[in-house]
Parts: structure tokens; sequence; C-alpha cells
């Protein structure tokens, strides 16, 4: 596979006679992809129904002839101003009931076919007039789905589209107040025309009843895409991509990837850090200006399992952003860290975000490659950089990981409707994880909860799935992997009741979980030995081996053939006391790595990354302050 | 009396085949009292008009038959859908104008005369058809009035409601505009039609408004419970009764209580804690799996008060809750001592919520004796050790205290109405007096604002009576016992007005509050000696002795023939200053117990309770660890 | 110019029999105004079209009597509950689209023309009836505006005069687009109809709008007051006046000042402190009951320059006051201090609101000159006491600045529209800028942004201008004075974007401000020698000499010229160094005071005051606590 460079640029933006000049520069820079279009829709259709496609042919025309391969973006995130004229009522309603207006973007509610029905046929329109260019290198739809949590809409049009919704998935109303427990506060309803969103009400809302309304909604987001996609494959041969964003959890990205060729995401390590991580204030400070250590790494593996292996950075930050709380500039060097990162984790591809900084409307203080005065910013040095070493470096491939780690957005779903504890999150719980196995020096293959065959792997984590379907709980049994399991697995039926037999309830496994509790934050529960329980714990009773146990000899951990059952959320030194344990039986090699360094090894080579703002000793020796080192294998 | 225990249970949750093993287990395990219907509307009622008694019927037969006696709900806290078609208007609606939706429960606003109708209706029926039945114990009207926060409504149907309630007190438009001093801001009210409802205001609506509108709700709510009082009493001689919930200050519980023959109140002593104590951190984290050691006995004092002497515990928690923001299991002991020391206040019966864990919906965390698969979880064996000690206990009556202390809700109207510092509570600044008796080791009454014969008496405590009617202000000049008052003693007429001469104006008390000030949590005011005054302070002009004073001279606690006034909030050290000297005069016998440590007498016993997770040592010895001793007297 | 003092009064409230005394009792304590009216509008017209002046009159002529000259106060910050029967649509509307109901004060909407009509009357019956009274010292036109965050209404009126203001500023919608950069998120508009008000939308809108809907809702109070004001004038010689409020900067006080003669506000300094000042908790502590020692002067110094230097304080805190989150007594001895600072600064007129502590309504816990029960509060005496100070002081001339702060509207308007970091605050970078040069003893002037001739001083502070008028850069470049600018000088153009080439772009200063960062709190910027950069950060490109840099050599301070660019948020000690350095080399005589003292010149005598609860040591002695010392030149 080669390693490319690219940039996100809106020719709309700019002054057409600026636009060879730019492309030339980009070209010299060592970039391949351009990606445009997907803001453009009051450009491409000032006015319904009058197409103004010429100046995007004529962009295309300068971009291609410097030697650029387009990515073309769908524009429907960015309905114009006229589009309400037509439907009042698509805009998404907030969960208080007030819609969102119109004034920035992603403003429609995807439940809303009449906006739908526009979206196809802006889409078709480009799939007829591009799909022939030999330009086009891929496709995009739309962009960020769910950013500023536009997921969830409690418009009319999703109430509506809800009530089918349930119609198809429970046929009677009957067997849908069976389902949810809907007698327990007398919350029967005799027809689907009944049913509402679960929002504003007096208490919190029958918990299979948000269950359902998140699972509706995310397929919702599936469905808009998978219009779109299916349009532009019945016209053409590129491959389809979407950019997904950090930490965006309320919907099922694994089935939108189903509908795409390549799955892309929009990297802004320092703006995550402020915004999504959850960390405590020292770990901000010491990452300020570098991001996560482990929170990109995540995000690749995840979408390299979204896109089914292939994946790029269609977004990365190229220096200063402009939304999050605090915005610093990054240290120098990494630009270039994150963008060797991403290849290390096999991306084909990193486009930096944006071309030029724009000085005017909601992003003018977010960076680009350029200055608004056309200046070089300093992240284009670093892109250039790169651009020489990717085209001296050897041809890369994935490595084959022996640790897999299961991500189930389901699962997300059913701990956002019920984190029991303030503070509780899935996503967390999983990152925790990611971040313990890493720290051994592990390359992790992220995994969909349709994974059945596990061969290859030795070890697989899988923590915190509420909700396990029986064909997977047959996989986790039978693999020769060791398979990691809670806390809270199993611990709901497909419609978020508890099971009885009580969880976890699988066959081979020993335990079952007696009783359930959440914890202050500032109560750690100690374990004999080292390390924690914090937050979230469980009572088991097993006869299984305890692997490690609390003070008062309560198992924490324990190990049944090939399962192991941790009843409670560890601290990353009971983590790293049980995958150090765990990997040092399986013969998977780890080592300790100093902080805020990482590794991650492709088919021929290991990458050794220092997030710190230090040098750092390591076993390829001191590396420099936010720089790597790149070692044969 | 004998003490008895009991528990809840929905029969609608469970496959009748079971009902019958359940009744056997719950008589086997000592219980008596089983309370069933509160929540069963949608399947008493599926559809309007069309009744269906027959399950309960079966129900009371089955456990009746096992030896259980029933206290039956009427079931108007859960309106079924329907309901909504008929009344499309009687939700209740919220501060920001939002009406608070169907999907969970008490989405009925008390002012919907409609809604009021169909209640009476309901109840009517139930009361005609069960009244014969000798296996009704008592009844239970709705449940938990004013839970998340319902007592406040501003729909169409309050706002209607209270113009009625403003006309029937004011009489005159003009009276009214005197009496709430609109002239201030050109308030002034033309006619009742104009008067709306104070919220979304500018900036905060006149405080005499306020203070009307938390009257009136209140009275909505007495009004409400007392038509389902009167069709019940006029068919049935069973004691009625309703389930109050822990510091719910938004009605006036004695109002409510006068319709009752009994006061229940439903004991979570971990979810409050987390949920309703002010505490600092380390106090939750060294009780969090055990409760506050005062709000429970708080609580139990004020509803002996509001049953006149009748009172349940009707839900003791069992286990871990499902709705504090964090959820722990109690250490083993606590199920029992929270029953015992419920009995030794003086509870006729204590009910566990509930029997089964529900696998379904909103409280499917929470526990049960019985876990979700029918097996015991721990709560069971604490309540049946504690159903074999009672059969062997002799016969309790309640102590008679030689302390009282007074509970005004329409005092806690007024703080809330104008706490004038932040965070300042009328319901903790009485909460911590309470605290401060009983760390002296007394026993205490609470008494209601309308109790004029203290009789019997030594000493009362009435912190914070914002307003005194003349005939209080002469029953604490005319008793024996020594009264303590202030702060904010009279600092309020009917109206909210300041009154004319400055407050408290008690006859033979001379002290007149020169200014009051509001003070920053974090700068306390020194005492000479220990202690000091936080939050809120006044100035005085007196003659009377200081029994002490701030470090500069000025007095804090004064004492005038039998009256003490207290010119400002006191910390645990200066309460106990002044009670243990107030005391020590009275020769009343005071012990400072031991951090945790609390004592309750009964007319033949004193209890010991220890609500560590340590043994401590103390007057009887060594208690371990969450449990209590019993001490003849 | 001759010191005097005042009161408010609102006869509407007293019975009429005892106005005689009070008038009589303010004119022996040495007041010599008195303002009325300002909020009986319900009293001056009962009903529509029915005046009621009789009262009025009556109330005149018995403090006139007494020998006090009168304020008097259009009632248009209260109007009646009648209004809304003939306009319902006069409410101001919140940014989550609620009406703010009627039931407090300022429930109206700037841009309603049916309420701006009744103003027009109300003021004209007024002037006409009042004009030819020598009783009559001046005029009052309505009360606080922007009180309770008032300048902003998202109402259908607002949103009508804001779509005829963008047309009268861009002529065209093309040009609109083009200004706003439009094109960013296809947020093209096809008419001037299409565009609404900047609130509700899914994710931040974009910047130019919300500037342009700022500087419109500015206007709007501009325009209203001017209908006012201009009326006024039209029947009237008095001098005509408003009262502004602390840290309020949501309308251009400038601007509404050309249309006065005299500028007033109302210095609540205790209360702003604990609500409007930003600082540290052992700041507030130190100084809770005192105020903050630099909030009253800032506004003192900036009422100066709104009223082109005669100014009043209007309303004057006498004691504690009612709506801060605390509201504790002031030290004996602040209500003198406070009032001879004001003198100090030039004060001609200090009133204390209010006469008598109203014991009804909102404010029925602000402490008046007298108490509720009409005897002295602790503040008349210290009034009385500065009554006879002036009597005896020398006349009092403002004393000529050496040094010029820079205070521009339209620069808060834009850092509120995008402070780029959390809680970056453009007041808060202007008042951290006084504070520093006051501690020097400085006596400062406060310059508006029109200010093109700065003769007469040797410095001139112009921090965080977003958008520096080409006249304005112009002026800093010719003038004498040495100008510090920056940080995020000219950052802005006229629409709120990035100009090219890159800010200051000033001539004569060789600096370009290549890119910016916002920085958590937790991380300052250590600069060589003391000091550190906190929260906002620049990057040079610059060949000018750096006063001081951080200690990678990166230049913070850079000199040119006579300008001075600071390229970041200094903290206190950077401060320091910047302006102790500068006044060093310009000769302007400093020196460094004590904690909490403070210094004013006027053209005759030096004023100390001590702003600490303790005795401090200074060049003219100990300073008792609370105090002041007068220093003749």
């Amino acid at each position: 596979m080669k390693r490319t460079l690219g940039t996100c640029y809106y020719p709309e933006h700019w002054p057409e006679e600026i636009w060879e000049a730019d492309a030339r520069r980009m070209a010299q820079a060592g970039l391949t992809w351009v990606r445009i279009g997907e803001f453009a829709w009051s450009r491409i259709e000032p006015e319904p129904g009058n197409l103004n496609w010429d100046w995007i042919d004529r962009a295309i025309e300068v971009l291609a002839a410097a030697g650029l391969k387009i990515v073309l973006g769908t524009p429907t995130a960015t309905p114009p101003r006229w589009m309400l004229h037509r439907h009042p009522d698509m805009l998404a309603v907030d969960a208080h009931g007030n819609p969102r207006k119109f004034g920035s973007r992603r403003h429609y509610c995807f439940s809303h076919e009449g906006y739908a029905q526009e979206c196809d046929r802006i889409v078709r329109l480009m799939a007829e007039r591009y799909s022939k260019s030999l330009h086009i290198g891929a496709w995009q739809t739309d962009n960020e789905y769910s950013c500023h949590d536009t997921t969830l809409s409690f418009s009319e049009a999703a109430s509506e589209a809800f009530r089918t919704w349930l119609k198809e998935r429970y046929g009677s109303i009957d067997a849908l107040n069976r389902a949810w427990g809907n007698v327990f506060w007398s919350m029967d309803y005799d027809s689907f025309e009944d049913i509402d969103l679960p929002n504003l009400t007096v208490t919190e809302p029958n918990p299979a009843h948000v269950l359902a309304f998140r699972r509706f909604s995310s397929d919702q987001v599936v469905r808009f895409n998978r219009r779109q996609a299916e349009i532009l494959r019945a016209h053409s041969d590129a491959p389809i991509s979407h950019n997904f964003m950090g930490r965006t959890t309320d919907f099922d990205h694994f089935k939108v990837g189903d509908d795409l060729e390549i799955a892309t995401w929009d990297s802004y390590p320092m703006g995550f850090l402020e915004d999504r991580v959850e960390a405590a204030a020292d770990h901000k400070r010491a990452y300020a200006r570098q991001g996560d250590p482990d929170f990109q790494a995540f995000h690749h593996d995840l979408y390299r399992a979204v896109g089914k292996g292939r994946w790029w950075v269609m977004e990365q930050q190229p220096g200063p952003v402009n939304w999050a709380p605090y915005n610093p500039a990054p240290l120098p060097g990494m630009v270039r860290l994150w963008t060797w990162e991403a290849f290390a984790h096999g991306a084909e591809a990193v486009c930096y975000f944006r071309w030029r900084q724009a000085p005017f409307a909601q992003e003018q203080m977010h960076a680009g490659l350029l200055r608004p005065d056309s200046a070089a910013a300093p992240g284009l040095d670093e892109a250039m950089q790169v651009a020489r070493e990717i085209a001296d470096a050897p041809d890369a491939s994935t490595a084959s990981a022996q640790v897999g780690l299961v991500f189930d957005y389901d699962a997300d779903f059913a701990w956002t409707t019920q984190p029991h504890g303030e503070g509780s999150s899935y996503f967390q719980l999983v990152f925790d994880t990611y971040r313990a196995l890493r720290k051994l020096g592990l390359s992790i293959d992220i995994l969909p909860p349709t994974a059945r065959d596990f061969s290859g792997y030795k070890l697989i984590a899988a923590p915190g799935l509420m909700h396990i379907p029986e064909a997977l709980k047959r996989a986790f049994c039978e693999t020769d992997a060791t398979v990691v399991l809670g806390p809270r697995a199993g611990a709901r039926g497909p419609e978020m009741e508890i099971p009885v037999p009580l969880p976890p309830d699988l066959p081979g496994l020993d335990v079952t979980v007696s009783r359930v509790e959440s914890i202050r934050p500032d109560m750690p529960m100690a374990l004999s030995g080292e390390g924690n329980v914090i937050g979230y714990r469980e009572e088991l009773e097993t006869s299984a081996d305890a692997m490690f146990q609390l003070k008062d000899g309560s198992p924490v951990a324990v190990a049944n053939g090939n399962l192991v059952y941790m009843a409670g959320w560890g601290d990353q030194t009971a983590l790293n006391r049980l995958f150090s344990s765990l990997c040092n039986t399986l013969e998977i090699k780890t080592m300790l790595l100093p902080e805020g360094v990482r590794v991650r090894d492709t088919a021929t080579e290991r990458f050794w990354f220092n997030y710190r703002a230090e040098p750092v000793e390591t076993p390829v020796g001191v590396i420099p302050a936010a720089d790597l080192v790149r070692q044969a294998l």
C-alpha cells in the first residue's frame, strides 16, 4: 500500500484567480488528494432547481491539472436557507422541544422524508455529472454525522418515524408493552399512535423506551447514509467514504461502514483532549499541546475496523483549532507525529484540514496549512517533511495483532440509557481498557460485536457488553483465545431487561452476578495487592479461581476455562495487573512503556512515539519531545 | 403496641402462578403487611370505563389466605395513557413552560379538575368494591406526593385555580396589591384575571407573589388528598395513610396528615444521603453504605408528629437503589439497624420496598427482598432476623421527650422564596439543630407550628420561624419551657412583609434585629470561645444577657426570661455549646455521643445505634459496625 | 465645583403624612438631591389615559419646601400591567425563546415600536407638566438600561427591527453575504426576510451574524434613550441623565452618553464584588465587606468619560443589599469611603439608594439610610459625616491624568462573540490593566474609542481593541504619547473578519501576529524574569525590541517607536513590569502601593484610601481600616 497525503479545499471561498496557484502549491507540497464540495450546496444550487455546476467543473479541472485527485463530498450537511421554505418542518428538535434553527450546519432531522428526497435529488445530480470524471478518486457522503449532537431529534418527523420503526420491530402493541414492562407504572399503550418520544417526562422514562429510541435514531443515520451510497454506487465505481468524528457513539458506525468502501475520520488531537477525553487536570496539562497519547490510536483502530481494513484520516488538525474550551498551538513535531501515527495504524491517506485558514465565519480561528495571508503556517513544513518521508518508506501493510478489543455501539446506547452511577460510560470503560493494553506495548485490533471468528487472536477483551447475543456468547466460549468479559457482561436481554437466569449466564463460565453497586468516585475499593475498583462493582457467586480480590476477599477477576470475568471497573493499575498476567500466560510479549511513549507495529516496522514535551529514554534510545522513531522489525 | 413488618408487592408484575408461593414465603419470613395496587390503574381500567377488578380480587384472596393483611393503594399517581385523550391539558407544566409528558409517573397537575374527578371516580369504585373486605388493613392515597418536584405546576389549570385561591384569600384586588406591596415596581394589578404565575419574569418576582403561589400549591395537594380521604372514609373504617418522602417540603405535610389516620414515609437512607443531605464529601464517604446517622431519625420524628402518633415506614430500602447519583450496597446489618431505628422512634410497621426486584422498567436496579431470579437477596435475612426479634420484644410505646423541635412548612416556603444567601435553607437549619440535639443523646419530639401547649417539655427549639402567628408568640412566652428562637424569628408578617416594629417583636424578649447579613460560606465568624456563625447573621439591639458573642463582642445568643434568641446560623460546635448549656440549666441529662453513634429511647428501652463502619466503644460496651444495642431503662 | 449628596425616594411607597418629616430629615442630614418617579407609572396612570399627577405635584412641593432639589425619573422601566393588554407582544424574549413575563421590571423589548410610542407619550406628558418647575434639578431617563440582561431580545419585534437595521447597513443581501462570509457553510441568504436572530442554532452561529446582532441591540438602546432625551430637551433646560450599572457592556454607553448632559451610575461595591468581579476566593473574602479596591474607581473614571466630565453616583450602596449571592454588612467607614472616593474621581453628586428600606416587595432586604421602622441605619451617620466634610472641603476639580486607558464597547461585543478561550473577556482584560496602573498610584482617564487627540497624555493603554478604525490607527501612530496595544489589536476588520495583511497592521509597528492560542488557566507561560502570560497568547513576527519574552525567547512585549505591542494576557506581575518600566522611561512618577491601598488625585488634593479590614502603614502614615486620608497637593 502506498501512503498518501491530502488536504481539504473550498474553491468557493477563494477568488478563482488563485485556484491554480493553490493547486500547484499543494502538488509541490507532496499532496495527492483534495477534498471539495461538502458544504457548497448554496453555490451549487443558489435557488431551487437552478443548478450551477460550472465552478465545480472548473475547480476540478484546475486541481486535476496540477496532478491532484479529488474526493467529492455530497453537500447534504448544509442545506441552503431556501430549503426551509420548501420544508419548514425539516429542522431537528432538541430534547427541550426547541427547533434547531438555520444559521450554522447540520440543521436537518434524519427522519424528515422531504429532506431525504432533496438529498436523493442533489446526490443523483452530482453523481450523474461527475461519475465519469477520472479525477474523482473517492466520494464522501455528507459530513460528520452526529456532530453537534445531531443524531437524536425530537421532531414530529422523528416521532412518526419512530412509531413506524416500533411497529416493524414489535408487530403488536401488546408485544411492545410486554417487552418494555410497561405494566410497571401503568405505562401500557393502547396503540402505537400513543407512543411519544422519551423526552420531557416527569422523571426518567422507561429505559426500554429510551434504548428503543436510541436504536431507532442510529438506524435513521444508517438509512440516511445508505440512500446516498446506493445512488452514488449506481453511478460510479469510485469508493464511497464518510468522515466520522472522535468519540461519537450515538449511531452504529459499523452499520454505516457496511455501506462504505472506506471509513475516514477527522482527527483533532488537541481539541478532543480538552473536549472529549475524561482525565485529571494534570494529564490535560501535560498533553495540552500534543493530545492524549491513546485517543488517536484508539480511533485509528476503530475506524480500520469500521472500514473493514480501508481507512483514512480525512481531516488532520494542522495547528490550533477554534472550537475547544482552550485552543493552544501544538508542539513543533506533533503534526508530523500524528500523521505518522495514522500511517503506523494502517491509514491509506492523511488529509489536513484545511488548506488555507478562512478569515471569515465560524472557523476563522481554525489553522490551515496556509495562513489567511497565504504564508505557510507551521503545519505545512511538517506535512512536507512527511511527504518526503513516505516517498522513501517501505510499502506498508497492517500488522496482525494478537489482541482484539470488542467495541459495541449498542452497548454504548444501553450504558447511556442507564449509567447506574454518575459519569459511568461505556466508551470510557473501553478506552481505559485500550489504554491499559497499549501501555503494555501491544498492537490492538478493534472488533465489531458481529465478529464470530476470533482465530489468530490470543486475547480478546470485551468489557461492558450489556447485551450479548447468543451466537456471540457461543463464539466467546468456543474460541481458543482467552476472552475477558465484564463488568455488566450480558447484564441485559435484548429489550433492556435483566435476564433470568442472572447475568452473565455464559455456558462454561461459573459466575453469577448476585448484586451490583455504583460507588462514589472518591471511594476506590482497594484490591489485595495493587490497584482498585472504581465507580462500579459487582458481587459474584462463583467457584472459579480468583485472579485477584478485594481486601475483604470478594473476587474481582475470576478465570474459568478460556473466560475471564472482571467484576468491576478496574483502575489502570488493576487493568495492568490483569492484562500483564494474562499476556504472560498466553506468551504475548509485553513491555511496560514509559509515560507518554507508545508503540505500534506494521508488518515491517515498529513505530515509537513520544507524546511528551520532554525527551524520553526508551529501548530504542532517547526520543526527543514530540518525535518518533521507526524501527525495522 | 405490636411492631410489625411488611412489604410492597405488585401482583400485576408477575405470573399469577407464583402469587401463592410469594405469599407463603412472605408469611414465613414473618411479614404481616403487603401493600398493593398503587400503580395499577392501567390494569384495573385498561380502557375508559372497562373495569377489571378480578385480578386484584384474586391477589387479595391469595395474600390473605397466607395470613397477610393488605394495604390497598389508590392508583392515582399513574393515570393511564388513555387519560390524556380525555384530558389533554391535565399534564403539569414545568417552570420553563414545558408540559411534563407521559412516560413515567406523577404526570398530573394537582389543579386539573377533570383529572380530580377521574380520581374521585376510581377511588369511589375501589372503595365500594373493597370497603367490606376484612383483608384490607389500611388504605393508601396516591403515592409520594411531590416526588419528582411535582407540587408546583405552571399549567393553565394551575393559573386559573391560583386566581380563584387569591380571590378567596384577598377579597379585592386592592387588598392584594396592598398586601404584596405591588406599588414597588408598578406591579399593581387591575383585576385577578391579570395575575400570572410567578415564573419566567425578567428578574425575581415579588416574594409575596411567590409565597402566595407556594401556599396555594401546598393547599392544592391537601385538597387533592382530602377528596380521596373523604371518599374512602365514607365507605370504610380502615385507617387511611399516605406514604410521604424524605426532605420534601413543597407542601404542608401536617395539613395532609389531618386527613389521615396514619402517616407513613419511604425511607431510603443511602439514596437520600447522596441525593438530599447537604454534607462534606468526607461525611458522604464515611456513611455511603449506612446513610446519614440523623436523616432517618429526623423523619421518623417528623412523621410521628404528622400522624399524630401513628406512623409507619411504608417503603424501607432493602439494598442498593437505582436513583441516586451513586448506588452502593449497604453494609451487612444496616437493613436490620434501619428497621429497629424506626421501631425505636415508635413506628407501628416497617414495610420493605419491594418484595422482588423487577427485571424491567425504571426501577430494574432497585433491590428487593428477593432477586429477580427469586433467590433471597441479602436484605431478606436481616428482615427475618428483625421479625424474630420483634416477636420477643416488649410492647413498645413512645418515650416522652423533654425536648421539642418545631417544624413549619410555611417557614420553608418563605425561606425558599427568599433564602437571602446562596444555599441557605430552612430544612438544613432545622436539621442542623436536630443533629446537634441528637448528638447530645436526646430523644426529640417534632412539633407542628399549630402547637400551643408545650407542657411536658423543658426545652423547645424553634429555629427559623419566618412568620410567627400571634397565638404562637403568646404560647412561647407563656410556657414554662425554655424556647430557643432565631435566626429570622418573626422576620416576616403574614404576607412576607418586614413587620414594624422590627422582628422578632415578642413580648418579654428584649431583642430587636437591627440588621441582617448573609456571608460567604468560607467566612465563618468566630465566637468568643469555640464555634462559629456561618452563612447568616443578625445584628441585635438588646439589653438581655449574651450567652455567647462574636469575638468583637456582638451578641449571638441572648437569654431573656424563658426565651433564648439565636442571632445567626450556628455551626455544630456553637449549637452544642448552646444546647449543652441550656440542658445543663434545665436539668436535662445529656451525653456527648461518639461520632456515628446515636441513641433513642422508648418508654422501656434505650436503643444504641452504631452507624459507623467500625466498632465503637460506648457506655454500653463496644458496638460492632452497623449494629445496635438495646438497653432496658 | 460644589460636591453634593442626595438620596432616592419613593413617595408612592409611604403614607403622605410622613413625607414632610422625611423631607425635613433629608435636609437636616445635609442632602441636596432627591430622585423620584422612576418606577411610578402604575400610580401616575392607573388606567390607560387616566393620568394622576397630583400626588407627584404634592411630593415635589413637600420636598422642595424642605430645600431639596428633584431628579425626576421617567417611569418607562416599569410599564404597568395594563400595557400588556394594549401591546401583548411587547415583552422581550430570552435566547431560549421564552417571553420574559410581567411581574418584576424591565419587561419590554427595546425594538417594540408600540411600546416606544407609549414611552414617547408618558415622557412628553411628564415633560409638559414639570418642565417649568424650578424644583426639577435634573431628569433621569428610564432606569439601569440592560439590567437583568435586557439588552438582547429574541422577540419578533427585534427580529423585524434587526432586518431593517441590516438593510440599512448592507444595502443588498449580496453585500451582507460577502461581508459575513456566508458561503462558509452554505449560509447564504436570498433576502433580508430570511435572516433570523442568531439563537438556537445547531452549533455556533456565524460570528459576523452575532456581532451584527450585538451592534444592532446596542443601537436599539441608544435609539430608545434618544427618543426620551429629545422630548425632554424640547421642553426643559434641566440636564438629562441616565443611571448606568456596573460591568454592563451590552450596549455602547458612550453613544447613550452623547444624548445626556450627565452620566450617572449605581455603585454597589459589595454586591458587585460577589456578583461581577472575577477574582479568587481569598480576594473575595478579604474585601467581602468593602468591595473590590478598583471596581468603583474604574467605573467612576469610565462614566466621567461617558458624561464628558459631568457625572454622579445616582445610587450609592448604604448597607447590605438583597441581590448578590451573599449580602454582608459593610465595615464601619465604608459608606463614607465610597462616597469620598467618588468625589475624588470628580463626582458632582453622590445619592444614596434608598432613603428608607422598603418592608415589602423585591428589595425588602436592601438597606436604606433609614430602617423600615424609620430609625437611622448605620449608613445615615456616615452620610451625615460626609455632608459635614464636603461643606468644609476646597472646591474640587478633576486632576489632569498623564495616563489614558481606552475602553471600547464594540471590542467587548467582539470578544463576547468570540472569546476564543473559555472565560476570556475584554472587560476583564481592561480591568486587569486598570488595576495594574492603579496599583502604581496613578490617576487614570478612561477614553472612548472615538478619541483622536491624545495630547496631554504620556501613556495610553489600549488593550484588546479587536477592530481599530483607520483614523484611530493613525492617531495612535501620530501621538507623542506611548501607546500600548494588544493582545488582539486590530485582530478583526469591521465585519469580524481576519484582515489581510495580518494584524495588527499598524504603520510604524513592525509586528505581525502569525498565530494565536488560548491556554488552560492552569498553564501559565512563564516570562524570563518575573510574571506570566495567562490564558491567551500570540506568536509574533517582528524585528522590534522585546521588552520581555517567554523563557523560550518568544517576544511578549515589543516596543517600536511610540508603540508597544503586548502579545498575550499578562498577569498582574507582568503588567506591573510593563507599566513600571514604561512610566520610568516616560518620567511618570509611580509608587507601588501596599495591598488594598489606592490613591486618586484631584487638582488640589491626593486621596489615600485603605480598603483593607486592618490599618495599613503608608507614606502618609497609618491609615485605619476602611478609612481615608486627604493630602493637600
